[in-house]
């Protein structure tokens, strides 16, 4: 099998992509298209997010996909876009993807964004929800609820939103990072919390106590647990969200029979790869980052399969907002796969029977293996 | 010279593997053997160690030692083991690996492995002993020692422990990592420790004092000084293992006259560099991370080679249990050091006999001035 | 267009080298030249620092520049230089890294340097001066200075000492590292600190509270603000110096209209990219450490191009004493550009012209822009 066959053979995989937010409801102008292409939002003056490795990637895959020469300028790629429609661009490019599945997150800005259904019938695909705790949680802020009841309320409130959901999410990374006790907290300390938060006004979730009980209530729920981990919004701090320092909640959690998934975990893709590999219950994927770096996604795949088990390692795209995030996630993974396994192959590291396991279970088995996916 | 030539070069050298642990004494059967391959022991239900990185690697070098094609099947693989028995594989794989002195930690899991008198026959080399410092501390564990006393005692058993070892090594890494005060703790401290552990019932030494004392004791014992760094079991917490944490520590000992040799690294390599690079008395390795990152080894390598001066790093497998990953570690050492050397000789950033030098010093000539080892 | 052409482009580009510090003012004897190639200083004992990958690119392209061959040996490098002089020597070197902009830091050890004007001369380039924050500080220890009057005082003496700079430069880096209060600490603070500081007869400015307050004086001094990251001599520590641990600082100052600068940043320069990415005036380089990896420059820089916008990375060599560091800055870097950029066109991730544009940026333009420098 020679390396143009291998990336045949893994351009035909059918994907999985478990976790990703959606795209935006309506029509962005060029600002608003362009705020959603950094993770910092919009350029800083005088600058473009377009002169960026994830602008490259952009003009060279996606300007195809709707007609236009690769490498089309950014203005001919906005006026393109504008003239097919956005919801003719987003069922190009989405479909252009080839995933079968989504695990849709639907607890950040979900107004803005087509819910799972009307995702599904653009993208051609099934569409599955995950719940994200926090945002659960954060329905109660204002609600009537006393402090002492507080635990209850929330164990309620999570029932109810993970009726059909398939998934939990948990962005403590965010909300001061990794550094917490790694136990759950006690009743007393949670309606303590509670009293504080609620009392507050403050709709945003941050109390460390209820942050905690919040993520071990989704422990206890025994959904399977997205955790963003590493690269996102200047709203963390990057070396708070070094996975290592969930080791101690992960050792504590490796008997629960609850799956935890590491999400992006760029640049901390080796540590994740590590807990995965010396921890029954974690996997990881690379999210987010294989699209924003562009032309260096096999670099980072490479680097996660040094320790990575092949049945630990997912596919997402983490899109948010523009399909073209879809695109680019699994254009970029499938490449980098090929890439990877295909300069593994030349090396003679492995069987060509072991470069295809490899790829179907990263693309797809895995996640129908944790999730519990099942036939269409 | 070809990158070919410069491979055939490498193979012919003689390695020194400065640190490992010894193979198991009897056979293992197919969960015992699995088990051995992960740094996370058993795998996780339904999943296999074999379908890693590592498990790769395994079945294509090992496979061919034992006279099966490259690539065969785990269950292939394990059978013409017990075929050939226990004994004969270890002597084929060890025999394999072209090593002629290792040195040997006795103190882990010693009973369930060869001693190094009983490891240097099967192997046909030299074995040294290496002596663990936690481990002569806990054989004061349940002894009749006064708290007082501690310090003598342990001194005594040190001395004892020592006579004919030719290096000593700590695992601190495992009991706390490395964000302990730097300098030794005094008397009264370690008095005080001894008091609490001693009285404890405890064998395992996890008194932060007491680990610091031992630790400053080895120092002082004078031999060369092994450093568990990074990448291990998951007993230890990732981020506090980061030898940069050891900074004060290795600025305090840096006139001791004592080498001090990070061991592993992964993935803190690049860290561990600079401080060879910029400290008189640090050396560094790629142990156990290299056997178990299978293809990438050369990755880590080069990454490696970045800072770490020539006359620093080291060869060891950090091999435990399997002779297997003595002969993954040799090969893929070799392979990666093939391979970055050959890379810089192709694009003319070194001369041939820079390149000889490099690899001499690396697979041999450094363990040799470190530890003082002469001839047979 | 080829790799080839790609590079034969980049070569014909004007530098600017935004951080250096400058060549030393007299000859220099074999250890002395030796301790310059090393962030540690001298050898360890019976070692040399030609020994290293420094040693080996230094070889490798200044040993041409002064008409041997490439790869000749050190004691032939040594005297060739001894036989031209250092002055010519010097000439040679810095004229052949085609640099038309020097951005001076006079903070350190700067009576054993060439000043910006006699650099100059000596380079046939124009050398701009980067003012020292701690340095300036350290001019008022010993001074009739009284902590009430500190804060005037130092602002007196910042602004004369800048008249003429065009950025500033702080090493906090050095003096315990990143993990301090973001915010600019209260005049009573500062005064009370003034007290500790100015009595204790230190000249070394190291008090947390005045490095803080000279930091934040430097924002409001409103030139671009250099901040040493990452890699350097042992008197930091590695780890206290990731880039990360700056987030707070860099987010209140955000929309200071000040450009921030981190310099070197290795191993933490994926970090470094991505704060670069998030937040508008964050720019990095990868100064110093690129001339000190030697053949893995590329590797740096494409790990730092996966998140980092093209106008946010700027060059510089941080050179310091020695003529060498500049020229393997320089062909280091265009090299590295090279071959990552050409790699991209290879693969058909980028246009020609979008290859160009991203070399232009980042060789020149992008340090003109946030210097202000206009033509000469």
């Amino acid at each position: 099998m020679s390396g143009g066959e291998l990336a045949t053979f893994i351009g035909s995989l059918a994907l999985v992509d478990h976790h990703s937010h959606g795209v935006a409801a309506g029509p962005l102008d060029g600002p608003a298209f362009e705020a959603l292409l950094s993770e910092g939002g919009a350029p800083a003056p005088g600058m473009s997010n377009f002169d960026t490795p994830l602008g490259l990637a952009l003009r060279r895959w996606c300007a195809p996909a709707l007609g236009l020469p690769p490498h089309a300028a950014p203005q001919d790629y906005l006026a393109r876009r504008a003239e097919l429609g956005a919801a003719e661009a987003a069922a190009r490019l989405l479909r252009s993807t080839r995933t079968h599945e989504y695990l849709i997150d639907t607890g950040f800005r979900s107004d803005e964004l087509l819910d799972p259904a009307r995702f599904a019938a653009v993208s051609g695909a099934r569409a599955h929800e995950v719940v994200r705790l926090e945002a659960v949680a954060e329905t109660l802020a204002g609600a009537s609820v006393r402090p002492a009841g507080f635990a209850d309320a929330f164990e309620a409130a999570l029932e109810e939103a993970t009726v059909g959901a398939i998934g939990l999410k948990s962005i403590v990374a965010y909300r001061g990072g990794f550094d917490f006790p790694p136990d759950p907290p006690a009743p007393t300390e949670v309606r303590r919390a509670a009293e504080s938060w609620l009392g507050s006004g403050a709709r945003r979730l941050d109390h460390p106590v209820l942050l905690r009980h919040v993520l071990w209530s989704g422990i206890r729920r025994g959904l399977p647990l997205q955790l963003h981990v590493g690269y996102g919004d200047p709203d963390l701090v990057l070396h708070r969200t070094d996975p290592s320092r969930l080791t101690g909640f992960l050792k504590l959690t490796a008997d629960s029979g609850v799956p935890v998934l590491l999400l992006h975990c760029y640049p901390y893709h080796r540590h994740a790869a590590y807990l995965a590999a010396v921890l029954p219950h974690v996997h990881l994927d690379l999210g987010l980052a294989i699209p924003h770096v562009g032309a260096r996604a096999a670099a980072l795949l490479a680097e996660t399969l040094e320790l990575a088990p092949f049945g630990k390692l997912l596919y997402s795209s983490d899109a948010y907002g523009l399909p073209e995030l879809y695109l680019l996630g699994a254009t970029l993974f499938r490449r980098a796969l090929a890439r990877v396994l295909g300069d593994w192959l030349d090396e003679d590291a492995l069987a060509r029977s072991d470069a295809e396991h490899i790829a179907r279970s990263i693309c797809r088995h895995n996640a129908e293996r944790v999730y519990g996916l099942g036939p269409a």
